[in-house]
């Protein structure tokens, strides 16, 4: 096809498609005239993955790391994991940062020192220390709710890792630990207003209230 | 204090400060001299409150409405958390969106129309659309997970709603909501890799893995 139907078939403007050949996210058709290309299924199924990636939040450069944990996969499982999640993780500026309380939490989870990137436990260091500046202080069933709820989230994820092909273990890894994250906090936002109407009512005993 | 001291206090750079200052997110110091200003502790406050939401990925027009749900609070808990969701969750561009998956989804964690601003429903419309754009399917038992454990971390987030000052209930909704998000996301990562190794082995038992 050609990249106006590429376009057509995928949503993706020929102008952002154009920019993504340029960047070598996606490969170039077959030339077929000195100013034309044509384009297979095989370039409209990347094209839906960019987009996806890209609407998740992944900026362009992680967008690259992760295509090329698809297009060159590890060959376990495990580091595949470890290569979606550098792909979208920024590298941690620990200088000024203090681990201790993130890797004890971790180790409520079955966390040990070396079982990942110290990457991913700079994340949660980060996240803690950002919600500590604040002033927020998380009570501990709270905080005992987000450990198991996560524990439970990942062991369902990994016991669902296709073993039949690798082809399939590769999107559902590298795409389902990026892609899903927009999800889980969509539904959070949504069960917090559920369990809060619970709680004290909606608007329709309120009138009084904006 | 003058500004140098409030940027050594909180470790925000003093033209930040500026900025915030111009943008309006903090409000001015108590002028002493034409060119100088004295800032009180509210300020430093209100500064690592900012600089928590900026560092969680919330952008800047997003922060000004977080503050004005801090300043000018609804009424009811319920709208509370209304208004700080609102604050960042984008407008639903609804008009190329199915929403039914979203809504059928969301019955299973208790939803009912009119419970929540469609704008958060869009969300899961808009994760789901970009999920089965990338051609990726969840598997039910890993969708159930993910709801079952969303509603699990709700109902502790709102059983955990301080009721004796409403300033409490202010900073915990408001900032529990927002704050928490970059946390959820990199606990989920390190309990992949951890059931990731427990399904998969590590490194160590796979020598040959890059």
């Amino acid at each position: 096809m050609r990249i106006s139907e590429l376009s057509a078939d995928t949503g993706v403007p020929v102008a952002t498609i154009k920019y993504y050949l340029r960047e070598g996210l996606l490969p170039e058709g077959e030339r077929t005239a000195r100013t034309q290309s044509v384009y297979a299924e095989g370039h409209a199924r990347r094209l839906r993955v960019i987009r996806a990636l890209i609407e998740a939040g992944v900026s362009i450069a992680e967008v690259r790391k992760v295509l090329e944990a698809l297009d060159d996969p590890p060959a376990s499982p495990h580091n595949l994991l470890g290569a979606a999640h550098a792909a979208v993780t920024p590298p941690a500026a620990k200088g000024d940062l203090d681990m201790e309380p993130a890797e004890r939490l971790l180790e409520r989870l079955g966390w040990k020192p070396g079982v990942c990137d110290d990457d991913l436990v700079a994340g949660v260091a980060r996240a803690l220390n950002g919600i500590a500046q604040a002033g927020f202080e998380i009570p501990d069933a709270v905080m005992t709710a987000y450990l198991e709820s996560m524990r439970r989230i990942a062991r369902a994820e990994i016991a669902g890792v296709p073993t039949d092909s690798p082809e399939a273990a590769v999107r559902y890894v590298v795409l389902g630990s990026v892609l899903i994250e927009p999800l889980i906090l969509a539904l959070r936002r949504v069960a917090e207003q559920v369990a809060s109407a619970e709680r004290f009512g909606g608007d329709q005993e309120r009138p009084s209230d904006i």
